[in-house]
């Protein structure tokens, strides 16, 4: 091969990895976008099945108090009948 | 005692006698009324009583539905965060 | 009429006369029984109805607090979506 | 420069390349994954918030007839002391 046929292949060899690594970095990039936006993605679940719990401990909060508030009309009812 | 006297005292028996027996046949009418009203009062009662205890029921199940909402929800959260 | 007559004529009428007021007496009694017996039942009623009217009222604050709870839960969710 | 010269440079930067490109692939296939990952996320938490919006509507009908039965109670308290 002549010098000059070299010197295009070298040229067109470095191009083409010059280019793969742009790509390359884009990629590593985007993947480092999305594993952020996966891990903000699971912490607000998580704080969102947090908030949610706090609820259920409400809502058990309301139905033991419902339940009290029936055990007395139930205990109403039977004085009353005495 | 003279025969006037014994005229004018069998009067006044009998009419003392006559006003007790009214006095008396009034307050048998009113011991009735007063009968009856208790009676009525306590049906009434009875009836109240049924009617809250219907309601109790109903109050049970409600509490009974909010309970198994409250389930379900514990199941939703536990499940989301596996 | 000879003074025996009129003697046990008295004598009847002042012995139903005696019997007539007691029995009088006996009802009068039993009147103010009654009558107690109806008001210490209408008190009855009353205290019963104002325990009743106290229910209500936990009630209504249960059912205020459980319509907070729904509020937040409907809140979350929607914030959640966004 | 000489012909063994061009020959290292020319097999120094194909074999940069090709390394360059495995690291490519490998970054691809993991931003697929995490883009399927991420989509799954999604799909998950959509499920969930429709799971629990039925929750929250079966909730209203909770409220709602709790709110029905309060209401009879107090015509039940009302009527009873007429």
């Amino acid at each position: 091969e002549s010098a000059n046929e070299f010197q295009t292949q070298k040229e067109s060899l470095t191009q083409k990895l010059q280019e793969t690594e742009e790509r390359n970095q884009t990629l590593e990039a985007q993947l480092g976008e999305l594993e952020l936006r996966l891990e903000g993605s699971q912490l607000e679940s998580e704080a969102f099945r947090k908030s949610l719990r706090s609820l259920l401990e409400l809502l058990d909060g309301k139905i033991f108090e419902l339940t009290e508030l029936r055990d007395s009309l139930a205990r109403l009812i039977e004085d009353s009948s005495s």
